[in-house]
């Protein structure tokens, strides 16, 4: 078997065999297929696609190219989450513990926050002492102690996917639909899960900019998923607009015990309880609208808050700060934005706002910078808000006061003003199972 | 500027500036950019195409990377001449002299043969003592004096076409119209001369398969030509069937000066013609009946044959082989093929054709490969001949008894026959200027 030939075969849209695929990305994680042939094959799949079944090898071939989480010794059904990426998206904080609550076994790693997107693991590092890398068998352990332990992604996972992605991103091939299902799904499977809600971000904060990419990236996830056994549902959410109102790590904890404790924004509460209903419906094996219902109860009777403390608690967080939220060190500098003029904000280019909380210091532009977990914003009006002039929209939170004018300059231009009123977005776009 | 961008442009299918091609060419030979992020463009480039002035930039660009032939010193008009590469084409051998004779100025560099088709300079080199590497200034000066030159490419000629073709090479690139049009077009313009005859082969011993794609790379070779100020012309010749009957070094050289000598087999003759016409219509600036009366005047005249004599004899050859052509020798093993059957010849796959002589010593698979000058074949029979069982459709020339029987059933096999007769190819499909 020859590269030439897979790429040459590829070019001209024909299908790779399981066989070809093999010799492709084990070649290249053993280093005997060279960059610059595996970077001619991604360009010729961003052009002829690959079809279920050709997906469904690559992804099952990549999952296994590293560690396979094994979860078996974690008695009940484990169900995992993921969300491609967006703004002010603190879900997993508030649809773990929901999940756990009911019963699910949450067995979650979760990954570093890069460019204008968070991580969960930065989140959860923003409360004092919480660990986030412990060993494989204390993990185990928990999950079956308490039903949730929330960690940072370790150990080999996925190093094919490591070192494809790495191509990707600097040969123009990131942007295929196929290429990044098999990407997610690589990970989610050798992560271990029996079942997978997949939160498909869509809009100007998010990677996928059309409903018809969404939906396409969302089906190609879902078949994935069933080929590969894995019961599998996708949301497709908004990203147009940030996800509640805080951005920023500490800010988004803050946000998600609200929603936990009943209150915080009715957008993000929404989604929350639109995810945790699909993973209850795909671990509990009961309709939607059961689902929905338990989970509003673990939300309403404390159960769901009560399980975030639990899991806190067990791997080395202090619990009083997710009582009292006060105790999250605050930013020295706290700056109101104020509209520049009156009328409906028509438009948010939520990607801009995600890099004004990098400029204040959130999040990372490159994998060595440190970030500071305090810093970040609210989004105070949002898409389809009447404003007047000078009224409040953002408030920033940050420790690097030069950043502040830049930032606030930023925000302004990331939106769009309207005199004609706009309607609400939508929150949920479509559910593919 | 970065190449990220410039690959990420072009796979969306946009217009990459003058300024975009250099830092990528010159980035590239200069070893900054790395070859996957160029694999990645060219697969790019094959799925979205060049457009006319990307196109002749890319050309240029090529063509200033090295050394760019001055062939200023020369008086009158240099025409050069390529053929896109067949099986049996050995018309730069009898066209050259022609143009010569009739006082055109053709300071030609020729290459090696590689794969299954063959190379004028290998040609040459079978003529005992002919000096294929001559110093530039005797070049040029020999040229003054008796209007004609056939030397190998040598120095440092388009080092980016080099180092582009042999990525394209191993990554599926090379079937791109417009790469190949650029990578020719390049060498053409940085060996100097000022009207350029293009041999672009059409079918089964060529790279081009299908009228289109060949008109398609005609028209922009044309048009590159013009856009850079060389005078193009492209004839669109028949490479379904070898041209004329010998394939192999010697037997080629043998067979250009039988066409000299106004003998010879019918299609070369007329190819040659055509190819010649061309040549004398661009540098002398006659119309097509005129130059074609020319060129038919100097092989009758015996003029084109003196032409040739004089160019071996400048360059050390031994002249008495050109005039008694049984000098050359000959191969230990002379074997005849007999039809398997009794029918009309319908089809040939020429390129297995050409693969036939490789196996018996005329051609190289790799570059360090080296050549026996005598080894080769007779092609008797050719599509639309009828032929009796047994009858003697070809002869085996070789020095290796060991391939003899492999080769024959590889002659075979390359040729289809009918009980229907089948209309005699054509030889010029399409003139484009």
């Amino acid at each position: 078997m020859r590269m030439y030939d897979i790429i040459e075969k590829k070019r001209d849209g024909g299908k790779l065999s399981q066989e070809e695929i093999t010799f492709w990305i084990e070649g290249y994680v053993k280093g005997e297929i060279p960059d610059y042939q595996v970077s001619s094959l991604l360009m010729a799949i961003f052009f002829q696609g690959l079809d279920d079944e050709e997906l469904t090898n690559l992804t099952l071939t990549m999952a296994n190219s590293g560690d396979m989480i094994d979860l078996s010794e974690i008695n009940g059904i484990k169900v995992d989450k993921h969300s491609t990426g967006g703004v002010g998206d603190k879900t997993t904080l508030i649809v773990a513990p929901i999940v756990a609550a009911l019963g699910g076994k949450v067995a979650k790693m979760s990954g570093k926050g890069l460019g204008f997107t968070g991580g969960t693991a930065d989140k959860l590092e923003s409360i004092k002492g919480y660990q986030i890398n412990i060993p494989k068998e204390d993990f185990i352990k928990q999950v079956n102690e308490i039903g949730i332990s929330l960690i940072s992604q370790s150990g080999n996972l996925t190093p094919a996917d490591k070192k494809l992605y790495a191509l990707r991103d600097v040969t123009a091939t990131v942007e295929s639909i196929p290429l990044i299902a098999s990407s997610i799904m690589s990970k989610k499977i050798a992560s271990g899960a029996d079942c997978i809600v997949l939160d498909v971000k869509l809009g100007s904060g998010a990677f996928m900019k059309s409903l018809e990419d969404a939906k396409c990236l969302a089906e190609k996830m879902v078949n994935i998923g069933r080929l590969a056994n894995r019961e599998t549902i996708a949301l497709i959410t908004n990203m147009d607009i940030p996800l509640g109102e805080n951005i920023g790590n500490s800010l988004e904890v803050i946000e998600a015990i609200e929603v936990l404790k009943g209150r915080g924004p009715k957008d993000l509460l929404e989604v929350s309880i639109e995810l945790a209903t699909a993973m209850i419906m795909l671990c509990k094996q009961v309709s939607q609208e059961e689902a929905r219902e338990l989970v509003k109860t673990v939300i309403s009777n404390g159960e769901a808050l009560e399980k975030l403390k639990q899991v806190v608690e067990a791997q080395g967080g202090d619990v009083t700060w997710i009582e009292d939220t006060s105790r999250f060190p605050e930013a020295e500098f706290k700056v109101e934005v104020r509209s520049p003029k009156s009328g409906y904000i028509c438009n948010m280019n939520t990607e801009e706002i995600g890099k004004v909380a990098c400029t204040l210091g959130a999040g990372r532009e490159r994998k060595e910078d440190t970030i500071d977990y305090a810093a970040g914003l609210k989004v105070l009006k949002k898409t389809s808000d009447f404003v007047n002039q000078d009224d409040v929209i953002a408030i920033l939170y940050t420790n690097k006061e030069e950043k502040i004018e830049e930032a606030k300059q930023k925000y302004i231009q990331a939106l769009a003003f309207s005199e004609n009123g706009v309607e609400k977005p939508k929150l949920i776009y479509e559910i593919v199972k």
